[in-house]
């Protein structure tokens, strides 16, 4: 049996694991990122988890290559690190594709996290068959992936697809990220409706019965709350007006929403659509689908060994 | 000599050209579009138009083929028109390609007239030797195009691009062509600037000494008139958060400006270029330059004759 080696490198934990052709997790290893330490520790983490899970494998496995994914924006074809926030400090730079291969002496493919999230999708998700489409990670910021033609934007240096650093306000708050005003991470990430919800707090008469919290404001909302239900308002209108723009670029097959609040089920996703057709051209409206991220809590590492059969190939 | 034939088709004109391999102009022909007589009268005069054209080339010229861009969205595999607005009435669904193919037995390429304006960009003008930059064709609307990894981004049918429909105010005015709020188009197109000084005007307490027209504001705020700043302060602070999101999507090496006031001079591009890189994280601003748009008024039929060495396999 063929096998490739996923790992996903978070600012919190290192998950790392031996995937099938087919996509199922068939080992795996989990340990914490305590990125604190320093890139060295981390890369060590990495280093000896991929050597567990290889001396874990049965004597007949054939190992095909590692694919990474990790947090920062990540230079492909050299698989080094272009840049890393405070998530994972001193990380910008590292040589990742260069240390595993020296290591281990597999191919390896090193990609963002939700690059090779947008890969899960492709090959085993709800991207399944598309040619063009986006992925809208929503978690504490809002991070994306844009496929066009089959393959994955990357841009001049591999950071393509920041797709949280779109303004839907010129005039709104600064974002303190990448200086724009306005930026729709502010608005629909977990952190930008944490934010709504406290300038909601600080400006009512009476305080509402949640905390500045998105998923306290969004439980809220399904149940009625109508002061959640106006966080929750704003927040899906600046998302929807930034997925609008992001249709009337790229033109997709269909827009992949996943985690975060998108994760409190349909009604979400159901009131987004509705929102988003409203704002977006017949031509491009008729092509596209809104659909919920399929792949699950493994597409991190799903997605970072399927890099190994979509590059190495051999799919 | 080899040569290939241009065709530009615009709201207002059709212009034709035979142009050689280093995107010189060696012939032109310029009629009148009168679109409102229908697309099969449209549809005659470009017919007509190529063949008085190609009866005017010398006996001993090659002519490789044909290439065409024409306002509204096409549909590149097919050379058909996917949806065209109120500039070319009835347009919509015009197997262009098809048309021409059979009526001159030359390979033939229909595209959407930004994109060829890319093409012309790419293989002679500010995109040369690049191979991931935008087109921002400013204009009365705003039209764009995205060059990814050397190809155009086409999307799912050929509708990419539209960047004048990402919106910059979730709130803003509604936009009547896509029904999102604030598309940067309402704020620094043609009409977007004349609509801001129509605003100015309706709550100036003095009147302003220029009437509400894109170039006239333009041209007084060369002049230093402060009502006029004021116009294209907020045109150019929308315009700036618009690109800076094209940047964070899209990491390219350089943004290309073309048209409307972008053509009142180095006082707009500088002005803009220094917002742009205010609103823009560290790692994809170092790769980016803003440039002027460079191959001029002929952009139109050079890059659309420049799709036959491009697609044709001969350059």
């Amino acid at each position: 049996m063929e096998y490739a080696i996923g790992a996903d490198i978070g600012g919190t934990k290192i998950q790392i694991a031996a995937v099938d052709r087919e996509g199922r997790v068939v080992d795996r290893h989990l340990l914490p990122t305590e990125a604190q330490l320093g890139p060295d520790q981390v890369m060590g983490k990495l280093l000896s988890g991929i050597g567990l899970i290889l001396s874990r494998m049965p004597a007949n496995a054939r190992i095909t290559g590692i694919g990474v994914g990790s947090a920062g924006q990540i230079d492909f074809a050299s698989g080094t690190v272009a840049f890393a926030g405070d998530q994972l400090p001193g990380w910008t730079g590292t040589p990742i594709k260069a240390r595993v291969e020296e290591r281990f002496g597999l191919p390896t493919y090193v990609d963002n996290d939700v690059n090779v999230v947008a890969v899960a999708e492709r090959l085993y998700g709800a991207g399944l068959g598309l040619d063009s489409f986006l992925c809208v990670a929503l978690g504490t910021g809002i991070g994306g992936a844009i496929v066009e033609a089959g393959r994955i934007v990357r841009g001049a240096q591999g950071c393509a697809g920041e797709l949280g650093h779109v303004s839907v306000d010129f005039n709104g708050p600064r974002c303190s990220n990448c200086g724009n005003n306005g930026c729709v991470e502010l608005y629909a990430s977990g952190s930008g409706i944490a934010r709504l919800g406290s300038e909601l707090i600080d400006a009512a008469k009476e305080l509402p019965a949640w905390r500045a919290d998105s998923r306290e404001i969004a439980q809220a909302w399904l149940q009625g709350d109508p002061q959640a239900a106006q966080v929750m308002g704003i927040a899906i209108r600046a998302l929807a007006a930034a997925i609008a723009g992001y249709i009337h670029m790229c033109n997709p097959q269909a827009v992949i929403v996943g985690g975060g609040v998108s994760e409190t089920g349909s009604v979400f996703l159901d009131e987004l659509d509705r929102e988003v057709r409203g704002r977006t051209s017949p031509s491009v409206r008729s092509a596209y689908r809104l659909l919920p991220a399929y792949v699950g809590n493994d597409a991190g590492v799903i997605g970072a060994a399927a890099q190994v059969w979509l590059y190495g190939g051999n799919i």
